[in-house]
């Protein structure tokens, strides 16, 4: 591979720079990206077109520099494989139909397998053909808890009362259910590993919502599972999103990198996670300050974290309103003050 | 007062039970609250009626046999106090017609003064002279971060990225009108005390989607400036949402009380907070448990707490959803558990 840097940094191994790419480095801050979200009828099309899924992946490489792709996709593909299709609305987010209410619904589900997502292994092998050698490949998914609570509260929400409803009032059956998405999603990795991907990283978008005494329960204990599988292939990032609250319990577990969200100060996070690299964490908000400002906080970020074991990212997808030269100016800044 | 144990537990001084209260204890979950609402026009109008207001505040004394009354009222009477009004919809919350975009924004916005709340102080006095020495009465404001984030993105919203663009790119314009909203907050808080309040606590519930380099700046230092004005009146609970990666700058506040949410331990708590009086921290979803189960959460919590220098309370309001039966069996657990 012509530049291996982030994989290097992930396995713990010595850099010359600090390595960096984007959480929605593919998405709608790109212009070619919009233009191939114009020609397609809704979101879900994207996702499911090879060549498209494709083609958007590989835009942010080009346009951006970044020393990853990482595959375009969505992490609702989870609950289609298993049977509960789900939209994903304008400006709204993503919408079920139809959720999981009963022990009966949980039954008519099914433990996904490739023909269920065979267009995301197309994706990425056509990726990786095109790619040709140049960078590592990146691959996903959600955490079972994240899956679990857009399968129970059929959207996005600002308290997810559906979704934990269920862990208090019947948590066998909320274990019934993160038991089947996890054994999907540890099915779903694999493809996707033997597809080409190099790395994979497991999104707890919503992990924040637990507490200290559930985290582990409906949350970590699931994507350990996933982490003890995968972490036999490619290294693992586990990205807690708000869940500063468990990171003890998350520094044990079987994985090489952990994401950060910006509320975690680097001098924290190096002192609760030794021997892992970290990536992250800057507030994506901070791409809306001038490029003098965002050149500073990287610098800052960058002398915080170190230069080693370290793979530079915002603490969140970036927001797609963000002027795309603020985002080349964050990748070029990294480059430069992250030399060794 | 005949029942005091709430205010002494907040000064530190020996209680021989847990007092407790439950924040949204005046609102939807009571069918009495619900009947004075569905009388009025919207949500403001009840506000700003004295007699109703005071009303809804005195039925969870009587219903739920809680320790404390607290002021039914909204954050949101400070934007409307400065010259911003709002209106809250029907489940989609508060909604703001204009919003503060520019320095001429804020030179427009005043000072508040007690003439720009008076219906608030005309409810305290009520509910005070109708509570007739029976229990204290909580007076309360939004964080000036939490009251900006709603003047400059006009709703509520998942990343308050509006909000947060203006203190990445405009600084000096975020701590102007940050600044404007403390002094009113100041004023309004003074004027709560005076009108009957004998405790203000301070809802910073969107501190949490700030971070450890953004924090102190733009929300804690405000709110240290309310609690020390403050402070030499009556206790003053800070509740900073969220904000679990500020714990060690928050134990540094001239404030009696720490509030918490459900994301952190009792026992880490204990350590961070010495010397304060903690407030919280049941998840409110706990409460859609059976009332076996909620009963042993009261009491996982209390042995971690302790029944000294606390005030047991949920991490955060209740949800309009919950059975009030379940809110009770909350408020007799804590009762019988909380014996010292």
């Amino acid at each position: 591979m012509q530049n291996d840097i982030l994989l290097k940094a992930a396995r713990g191994e010595e850099t010359p720079r600090v390595p960096v790419w984007i959480m929605r480095q593919a998405g709608r801050i790109l212009p070619g990206y919009r233009k191939v979200r114009a020609s397609v009828k809704d979101f879900t099309e994207l996702v499911k077109t090879p060549e498209l899924a494709c083609e958007v992946t590989l835009e942010p490489v080009n346009v951006l520099g970044v020393d990853a792709a990482i595959i375009f996709s969505d992490i609702l593909v989870i609950p289609e494989a298993m049977g509960l299709p789900y939209q994903m609305l304008e400006s709204k987010g993503p919408h079920f139909e139809k959720t999981i209410k009963t022990a009966k619904d949980i039954d008519a589900l099914r433990i996904g397998t490739t023909e269920n997502w065979d267009y995301v292994v197309n994706a990425l092998k056509l990726t990786r053909k095109e790619l040709d050698g140049k960078l590592p490949l990146l691959g996903f998914a959600g955490s079972p808890w994240t899956i679990f609570a857009y399968m129970t509260e059929g959207s996005g929400s600002k308290t997810f009362s559906v979704a934990k409803k269920m862990i208090f009032s019947e948590p066998q059956l909320a274990h019934k259910l993160l038991d089947k998405i996890t054994e999907t999603t540890i099915n779903y990795l694999k493809d996707q590993v033997k597809a080409g991907a190099d790395l994979v990283q497991i999104f707890d978008s919503w992990g924040g919502i637990l507490g200290h005494d559930t985290y582990y329960e409906f949350s970590l204990q699931y994507m350990e599972r996933i982490a003890n599988e995968l972490s036999k292939l490619v290294p693992v990032t586990v990205f807690p999103k708000g869940a500063y609250f468990a990171n003890e319990q998350l520094a044990k577990v079987n994985c090489r990198v952990i994401g950060l969200d910006w509320a975690t100060s680097p001098t924290s996070a190096r002192s609760i996670y030794k021997g892992k690299t970290l990536q992250g964490n800057m507030d994506p908000c901070m791409l809306y300050a001038d490029t003098k400002d965002i050149r500073k906080a990287v610098q800052t970020m960058i002398n915080g974290f170190g230069t080693q074991n370290y793979i530079a990212n915002l603490g969140h997808g970036v927001y797609p309103d963000t002027p795309v030269d603020h985002v080349k100016c964050f990748v070029e800044a990294v480059k430069e003050f992250g030399a060794k």
